[in-house]
C-alpha cells in the first residue's frame, strides 16, 4: 500500500470528468487536482507553449509528494506525454493510450472517429496509438475548437441550436465515413455526450477518455492502492469562485472542501 | 515632433482593429503591437490575473522606448486602467473613455447599451465613465462571453445560425430597452458588426472602441505626431503562424512584415 496522493491536472474544468471516475473506481485514494484556469484553453496553443505549461503544472503537483500524475487533458496528453515521461521519475498517465485501447476493443468494423482540440488533432497522437494496436484500422479525425468554450459557457443541452449546429458541422464528415466508435478526445466532451450521441446515433460507441484513464490508473497502481484515504484538494490558478460554481457540473456532484489558489507562470 | 513608436497591446487579435484605425489616422507613426496569444482570452479571468498580465504586456512594450501605450483591449482597459496609469510614466490610453465619450455624443434618447466580456461588464467601467459625462443616461449592459471564441473561430457571417442565435440571445434584453446607441465594448466585436447591426437595426449607432481610441490618441499626441515613420512590428506570445493567418481579417489588409515571438510569464 502506498498512501501518497494522486495528482490530476487539466487546463481547466474538463479534468474533473476524470476525477469523478477515479473517485468511483478508487474511493480510497487521496487526490490533488490542479486546473490551470488562468491560462485555459490549451487546445488552441502551440506545442512549445503547451510543453511549458505542462511542466509547470506537474512541478506544482509534485510538491505534494504524489505517487502518480493523471494528465486529464487531451491536449496535454497528445502534445507532451512521450517527452514529459522522460523528464520525471513518477508514473504519468495520459488519456490517449487508455482511450485508444478502449476504441480498438469497442470497434467492430475497424472504423474509428476521433474528435479533439486543434492541438490534439494536429498532433496525430490518437492515430499513432491506434495504429500501433491495430494497423488495419481506418481513422477519421475532426478538430472541434468551439466545443470547449461552448461547454465552459454552459451550452450543453442537445436541443440547443448553437451547440447542435456545431455538433452537426464538426461531426458530419466523420459520420459520413460510417465509424462505429468515436473517441471524445478532450475531457470536456463527455459533458456534451448527449448531443454527440443524438447526432451520431445510439449504435456508435462513445469513448470517454477520463473514464478509461481511471481504469488504466487502477491497473497501474495495483497493490499500491490506498484504501484509507478518499480526500480531494482542488487548486486553480484563477478565479476560485467561478470554479466552484461550474465544477459540480463536471464532477457530477458538489465539491466537498475549499478551492485553493495557486499562481503559475510568474 | 516625437519619433518614438506607439505601443499597442491586446490579449490577442482584437487590438488589430485599433491598429487599423491608427494606421488610417496617423499614417506617419511607427507602431509596436503585442498580442498575448499564449494567454488569450483575458475577459473570463479574475481582476488580479488581468492586472498581472497587463503589467507584463506594458513592461515588454516599454522596452521599445515608446511614447504612449494604447490598451486596445476592452477587458484590460476596464479592469486595470486607473491603477496602471499611476504605475507608469508614459501616457496610457484605453478604450473606455473614448468609446463612452462617443456614445454620449451619439445618443439622442439617452439610452445606451454596452456589450463586453464578463470581466468588462463586471467592472462597470463604461457605466462609471458615461455617468460622469451625462448623469441622466440610462445604461443597459450584457456580457457576451462567446463572442470572442466565435470571432476567433471565424464565425463572423451575419447569416451564420450559430453567431446570429448568440447575437439575438445576448442583445435581446438591451434591444427591448430601446437603446439608440450601443458600445461594442471589446475590440473583437467590430469584426461581427454586420451581425450586430442586422439585429439591432440600422437606426442604432454602433460605437467601435478601436476607432474612438485612435481618434483620442491623435488628439493626445498633438504636436508630438510623427510624420516620417509608418512601420509596424508585430509580436505575439504564441503561435506566430496562426496569428499571421487571422490578422488580416482584423487589420482589414494583409500584414506587412514578420510576426515575432515574445515569451511572457516565464
Amino acid at each position: 500500500m502506498d498512501n501518497r496522493p494522486i495528482g490530476v491536472f487539466d487546463s481547466g474544468l474538463g479534468g474533473l470528468t476524470a476525477v469523478a471516475e477515479i473517485m468511483k473506481l478508487l474511493p480510497g485514494e487521496d487526490i490533488v487536482y490542479f486546473g490551470d484556469t488562468a491560462r485555459v484553453p490549451y487546445g488552441t496553443r502551440s506545442e512549445n507553449t503547451i510543453m511549458r505549461y505542462v511542466r509547470e503544472d506537474i512541478d506544482f503537483l509534485k510538491s505534494f509528494d504524489i505517487k502518480a500524475v493523471i494528465m486529464a487533458c487531451g491536449t496535454a496528453s497528445s502534445v507532451s506525454l512521450p517527452r514529459i515521461r522522460k523528464e520525471y521519475d513518477i508514473p504519468i498517465i495520459g488519456v490517449v493510450e487508455p482511450a485508444s485501447r478502449a476504441a480498438v476493443e469497442a470497434t467492430k468494423n475497424g472504423r474509428i472517429g476521433i474528435i479533439g482540440t486543434s492541438a490534439t488533432v494536429r498532433s496525430r497522437s490518437y492515430e499513432r496509438e491506434i495504429m500501433s494496436l491495430c494497423s488495419g484500422a481506418k481513422i477519421f479525425t475532426a478538430a472541434c475548437p468551439l466545443f470547449v468554450p461552448l461547454v465552459e459557457n454552459g451550452r450543453c443541452d442537445p436541443d440547443d441550436v448553437v451547440l447542435y449546429t456545431m455538433v452537426e458541422e464538426y461531426l458530419a464528415p466523420i459520420k459520413a465515413e460510417g465509424v462505429d466508435t468515436l473517441i471524445m478526445g478532450c475531457t470536456h466532451y463527455p459533458i456534451i455526450e448527449r448531443a454527440i450521441a443524438k447526432y451520431m446515433g445510439e449504435k456508435t460507441a462513445l469513448i470517454n477518455p477520463g473514464l478509461e484513464a481511471a481504469g488504466y490508473l487502477k491497473q497501474s497502481i495495483g497493490a499500491a492502492q490506498n484504501a484509507s484515504g478518499g480526500s480531494c484538494r482542488f487548486f486553480v490558478s484563477d478565479d476560485r469562485d467561478g470554479f466552484s460554481e461550474n465544477a459540480s457540473k463536471f464532477l457530477g456532484k458538489s465539491l466537498c472542501g475549499e478551492v485553493e489558489l495557486k499562481t503559475v507562470g510568474k
